[in-house]
């Protein structure tokens, strides 16, 4: 990464400072000045990677980054939208797509540029740095989007997959759907063997750990704000318990416990 | 790995020649003299790693090892027990152990020591060798498991977990049961998002590819010769079904396209 230059050509508006805005912070904080928006942090608790910024200031940004839960997103794009700068763009980041987009459709200005984007990574995947992780990219409005997503592709190294709303939410309500799911469920059946375990079994239990932690607030999202989850739980409930019925349909190969005692 | 010593000092009968008996064959090769037992495998197709014998060669091993399926151990035990000598060591490697421990106990004889084993691999992670991969052990009958047990250690550098076969099936049921039921239930899905993926997805997946080709019967054994398998898989479908009902309840925050258009 190369150090960051002490007048950054760009400024960015970061509206919201939860986990996820200060992963984003982080990471632009070397290429660009990111002035941080969000009325539940402290002045002092920006750190150095941000400078705190009224919702006016942080809006009169040239790029202006949503970083706020999806149930939120109508209330902060309708009370940022007076301030945007003709030619703004405006990014959100949420785990769905065909919602957010719909929403930053209706609510701003016919001026301003929209790209709706989902880092398909978290604090805990992206740990160990961001360069090769993932982003779905949608151009909602305007052409300002291909250039921010060649902007992360070329200075971040983040792997950007241009797509639409619709198709991003399909897939994600298997890819996100039900890796939430299945760790949801085994979570609740802990405790769970650890030391007995084959290398399957722990490639789940890690998927498991770097989704656990989430906010309550992503799950809610990723499985109620996607209108295509609910098919694909249900498609997935539907033929487990096909299987079920296939295992329990041929009992004559169960273990008869009395035969062998 | 050292090398194979020119005149191994002992010899272990191995009946079934399946995958995982070639498995076997090739790590124990270097240690031991090999003599392999499986009437569908043709004489010239043993190849470098064992011997090929008939029955009661195999079985008149100081060692004898069993590859077979769940399903076939008990007729196979029936058929080697007259040939084995006395104070043998027999050996399994099935994916349960209480069924198959008590189908030894019971068809061979009492001069014989039973080792009821559980490599917790297969061949897909057992690709880049065996070192420090995990396998199961229980003590049935005799002393000569323990000296096994220590053999598998000292000189493969398996990280061997001394266990009785009901805790093994109980802790099977969660790590190979679920496993396999998320993986098959998966597959069903098929074509799954492959692109557009998270960490966590990916991780679920690889564990997918490491056992959507296992053999029918080692899924077989896996749910249904595991006594306890079937309540792990309804305690799992029942908290899936929960969480379903509870994502289904509060449709307060359910996305409602109708809203955004």
């Amino acid at each position: 990464m190369s150090p960051p230059p002490s007048t950054p050509a760009l400024s960015v508006g970061l509206i919201g400072f939860g986990a996820f805005g200060r992963l984003i912070a982080r990471h632009l904080a070397p290429h660009l000045r990111v002035l941080a928006h969000d009325p539940f942090v402290a002045a002092d608790a920006f750190g150095p990677d941000a400078v705190p910024a009224d919702l006016a200031t942080a809006a009169a940004c040239p790029v202006v980054i949503l970083a706020t839960p999806v149930p939120a997103l109508r209330a902060v794009a309708r009370a940022l939208a007076p301030h945007l700068r003709p030619g703004a763009l405006v990014a959100d980041v949420g785990s769905v797509k065909v919602v957010p987009a719909a929403i930053l459709r209706e609510e701003l200005p016919a001026h301003a540029e929209i790209l709706a984007t989902h880092p398909l990574f978290g604090p805990q995947s992206a740990r160990d740095g961001i360069r090769g992780l993932k982003l779905a990219a949608c151009p909602v409005r305007g052409r300002g989007g291909l250039r921010a997503a060649a902007f992360l592709r070329r200075l971040l190294g983040l792997e950007v997959i241009l797509t639409t709303p619709e198709a991003h939410d399909r897939e994600m309500a298997v890819v996100q759907g039900l890796t939430h799911l299945v760790a949801k469920v085994l979570v609740r059946m802990e405790p769970l063997p650890a030391r007995m375990t084959t290398r399957s079994f722990e490639r789940i239990m890690e998927a498991v750990g770097m989704v656990r932690h989430y906010a309550p607030e992503v799950f809610a999202a990723i499985e109620r704000q996607n209108p295509f989850a609910p098919q694909v739980r249900r498609r997935f409930l539907a033929l487990a318990a096909e299987l079920e019925a296939e295992l329990d349909a041929d009992r004559s190969v169960a273990p008869r416990l009395a035969l062998v005692r």
